[in-house]
């Protein structure tokens, strides 16, 4: 018998990059359990339950708060999708690479683009929002909580009430940060929030959790349009334009995790799996521990790698706790320190993009990784192969 | 410490519906494994390792063989997106709810929308075929391979030749079909096939195999748009109007699983694990082998309804092999059978859509299911409900 290129084993390596990072042991003996029928009522509670979990994890009392089926991007396509109408304004911050990914995919939806372009790795200011908003009058507002790409957070407090005063939906991507640091959906106003499980919240990449307010499911729902096929009475029962998606409308998609069960794509049951028990995890800790543990290996790992000598990357006021940029040193070739920190201590740290790629690597120390031990391990390995370039 | 509702713990049940299915073993242990960097070379190996699997069980040589991150809906909708641009005319066989789904996707995109409209169940013939593609002349043409709404299977033999000499690219879901039913992409001449894994392949839902032609791969290439940010120069260097999706942008994705490793989505690790058993597994039993099994469970249990004097659905001559429709008896609650046959026996069978709802049920043996002893345990449980309803 053909062994077919044999079975997964990957090397027991430590990732202490942006992202993927080691899976809780928890969530990956969760894949395990077998399927359950998509409308079976064990799978509808378990549907159930993982929304509850994740008010609790968004700290948001959103009746609208489930899962997108595909990585991170997938939520932060399937919020804008559903919430940017054709020739809409959309005001974005742009301040690293995923600030730009919000307005490529906006670009793509036809939106009339406005922005507060900072060099990377700089945050906008309250005032610099307020002024944006006033000035562009967007329908949406969108932003990146943590951007892994300059491993730095916007702050967003007061965000959300400035644009409910300025007539703004507001959408931010919190990938990198939910579970590790506080992603406060309800207390900041945001309408929409979406994230992953690959990083603080310790799963693999392919769920994207996500919350959405009532008033932006309003609007959503006023774009509603309905398959035929599965309903005899209606195609577009929606007031405003419909949504340029099927999988990533987020009315279906609502109606779906709704009582009405609409059927729509079928829910990836073992990410579902893995998303309940991320979320339990992370709830067990209790998140306010969760995001003081994350704190703490960050101020770990800035400090380990100031102690090495290095220069960080970006503002401490700004910084993430769980991804920290350090400059490459003069004369250091990054990618193969990279390549030794692999081959002779597997660990895993990262590279970086656009203007930054090849001037610093990326350490994360995120949910499962976020611990002492880890850290040390990680910057003595590092300490060793820089003694000896 | 609050348990937050307890650990995933699904009852053992026999998956007897049109899917998910229950998962072979094998890949359900494979989820277990741990992440790995998304650009480590023993990452990259599993992602090329599963393209060369997936050529064989798409039956091509296409280079451009790789899974979309989301439902079987997903791999739908990236083909669909990256085809069809704005206005351009598609013509779709309508015959059941997955073939209206083509039109749904269409009809968001913008496109001009030609079908062949057959009462549910029916197939089209070559010649009508032939003659909607001369009367249309359309970009695209589309259509379902095995539609499980009416455990119907379109003939496809042929398709493709005709296709091209009408100019059409084509796209055919086989989500219900492969790795069940022969999908024969390079002998048909089909552009693009997508499918899932929850039905024939035996995994679960969540990831969505595709295969792309030489010629198709040109088109979307002509359609490129990449972001700025992971790259220095450019936006827009295709020559056609670029995809309006970033997440399905099948051009982004063929970067992304070729050589150059154009950083996109996080690829769902953990799905690409299950996808890649599962492949392994069809392999080392053999396509042909494989669906012969399929042949034979799905006669056995037409055999087997018959002899519990019960009517099928639809026409032997295209009837799918994995999935069985049977008329509910004249004056039985089809949903109570259901109930009974969930609660009493732990075997699921599935209901219906649009004009089929209530009138039929929908009976699965797919992948890990399509096994004798399953056949009999679901007929058996079957027969003492319907003897005592």
């Amino acid at each position: 018998m053909n062994s077919f290129f044999g079975e997964i084993d990957p090397p027991q390596r430590l990732l202490m990059g942006p992202g993927p990072i080691n899976v809780h042991p928890r969530v990956l003996r969760t894949m395990g359990a077998d399927m359950l029928g998509q409308f079976d009522p064990e799978m509808t509670d378990y549907m159930n339950q993982t929304m509850a979990l994740y008010r609790q994890v968004f700290m948001t009392g959103n009746r609208w708060t489930f899962l997108i089926d595909g990585s991170a991007r997938a939520g932060i396509e399937a919020a804008l999708t559903s919430l940017i109408e054709p020739g809409a304004k959309v005001l974005l911050i742009r301040s690293g690479r995923f600030g730009m990914l919000l307005g490529e995919i906006a670009e793509r939806l036809g939106a009339e683009i406005a922005s507060i372009d900072l060099e990377w790795g700089q945050v906008a200011s309250l005032e610099q929002i307020e002024s944006a908003l006033a000035e562009h009058r967007p329908a949406v507002f969108a932003a990146i909580h943590g951007d892994t790409s300059t491993t730095t957070a916007q702050p967003l407090e007061g965000v959300g009430a400035l644009c409910r005063k300025y007539g703004a939906l507001s959408y931010v991507d919190a990938t990198a940060t939910l579970g590790g640091m506080a992603v406060r959906t309800d207390e900041w106003g945001i309408d929409i929030v979406s994230a992953g499980l690959q990083k603080c919240m310790g799963g693999p990449p392919g769920s994207a959790p996500i919350t959405v307010s009532d008033r932006a499911a309003e609007f959503i729902f006023s774009r509603r349009k309905v398959e035929s096929g599965i309903r005899r009475d209606d195609i577009h029962d929606g007031t405003r334009p419909f949504i340029r998606s099927n999988y990533f409308d987020l009315a279906m998609i609502m109606d779906y995790w709704s009582e009405k069960r609409l059927n729509h794509h079928t829910e990836a049951t073992s990410m579902l799996y893995a998303a309940r028990e991320c979320a339990r995890i992370a709830l067990e800790e209790g998140l306010e521990n969760r995001f003081a543990r994350h704190e703490a290996a960050g101020r770990a790992m800035t400090d380990g790698l100031r102690a090495l000598g290095l220069t960080l990357y970006g503002q401490d006021a700004y910084r993430m706790t769980n991804v920290t940029g350090v400059y490459v040193p003069e004369g250091v070739d990054g990618e193969r320190v990279r390549t030794r920190m692999r081959e002779e201590y597997q660990i895993e740290i990262g590279t970086a993009f656009g203007p930054l790629a090849g001037k610093i690597w990326r350490i994360g120390a995120m949910g499962y990784n976020a611990e002492p031990h880890k850290i040390r391990l990680t910057l003595a390995a590092l300490g060793e192969i820089l003694a000896t370039v």
